[in-house]
């Protein structure tokens, strides 16, 4: 399950990858660049974090013909996205939460502790998204707006916590995705953020 | 020759850096700093990435004192430099060809796929730039412009290829170099592009 | 006493994260990664490119629990920081010079050159910085202004040429330290500068 479930996330970050490069005017490499960049970048960026060799496209390439297709047919398909702008925000949320549980896992397999497991899935979460950023040269949307890097680390200690109980381990994926999703949805609904830190004097450095 | 080559693209990629640093106004340090991220950027991240350690230059810093040396020349001579600029783009594609076949060949040596290599080859030459141009707060030219990216991306194949045949090694690399670099030239000089992607809508991310 | 200024040198960087995620109006979220990238960001660059696992926080995630503590304090502080822009120079200087003495040490533990070792003195000391100026989508200060990583380039060499003598390891250290920090703040005060780059051709690549 959490296999599709990775898939499904790989996918939907890739096309928002692809999406973030077409209002860049990038050409079909740079579409391909920053779709795989936003993808697997967030677990990319983990596993070199916690020297965790190989990286799992590099065992696997098959994950990056997933990520380059899905970016091509982005292309394609751009004209109708607006309208499909609801079902991308509930695909990324669960994408969201996928890459979040997936990264606590892996870290936790490693032997890290709970917290370097929980940071860790949120660098699998949020990473990809700021890799694009930075490359499409704007301030990461992670920093700025509505709640998500703060849901993935709440999720991350949530599934920590149901790893200790005796729930099957299926049970606490689920029980994390679901929660984490739909607190994930409400805060986008509801348009909740976080207080904003304005500074505005030039600093000492 | 490989050597040698080697050494003459790490040197343009070096000059290159120090002179999209002048355009940013950097004094000595950042030329130095993006002389070097150009011209062995590119290597480092595909070691990172595959876990091949040593990196070149932490092994053999003369690398290092090469790239310094070309990017302090650079601020000399760069009054010259729009006169040269033929003879740069000309030795820029053969450093591109050089660099492909490198990672080609580093990355089938830890016994990685195909495809992988082939990836290996494209970012050790072009992953020097986006750094570059990443940390010159611009969106990475090779997104948006040419034909770059691609022409490495079916060279490393050519090689692939080429390595399967019984032909001596050297003869695949010139072969490689030769209709490479070619294909770039006419690229440059035919303005060949890709189509570029247009996404206008603010996205669902 | 390298503990200690270790945990100083953090609380700074963080702080000067903290400021510069609140320049750019981040949430919390964004407050903190900046932080936590300014001021293990040298370090952590530092020990992945020459291999070095695990990484001092995954080991020690307390040092990222002071980190976000000095970013969230930040928040609440900012009003009168402008009035402590001179202790925060001087704590800076301190902490590039602490970065730049450990940054050494752990690079000729793991039996590298001298000049790869006083290179990723002065990785440890910047990196940090640079990080940080590029998710806050600007072109880095140190490749920009004043005397900064030339200087930890210079401590460094310092550094390695006193453990050649017979001088006790913590005299060495207090001298770099303290020889470093004074050139720093001549450099602040007398707002020395290395001569800038300026091109403005559009460049053959």
């Amino acid at each position: 399950m959490l296999g599709a479930l990775y898939i499904l996330a790989i996918t939907v970050e890739g096309m928002s990858g692809a999406l973030a490069a077409g209002r860049r005017n990038m050409d079909p490499v740079g579409v391909i660049f920053i779709a795989c960049c936003t993808a697997i970048g967030g677990g990319s960026v983990r596993d070199v974090l916690i020297g965790n060799y190989p990286l799992v496209w590099v065992a696997n390439p098959l994950f990056l013909i997933i990520i380059i297709t899905a970016a091509m047919l982005t292309i394609y398909i751009s004209r109708w996205m607006r309208y499909l702008r609801r079902a991308f925000l509930i695909l990324d949320g669960i994408g969201l939460m996928t890459f979040t549980v997936i990264g606590v896992q892996k870290t936790l397999a490693l032997g890290h502790s709970w917290f370097i497991a929980a940071l860790m899935g949120v660098f699998t979460g949020v990473f990809g998204g700021i890799i694009r950023d930075v490359m499409c040269n704007r301030v990461p949307l992670v920093f700025r707006a509505e709640l998500y890097a703060s849901i993935a680390f709440a999720a991350a200690w949530l599934y920590i916590g149901l790893l200790q109980t005796d729930l099957p381990s299926w049970i606490s994926v689920v029980i994390t995705i679901v929660l984490g999703f739909s607190f994930r949805y409400a805060a986008i609904v509801r348009e909740w953020e976080l207080p904003r830190f304005y500074y505005r004097h030039n600093s000492w450095h």
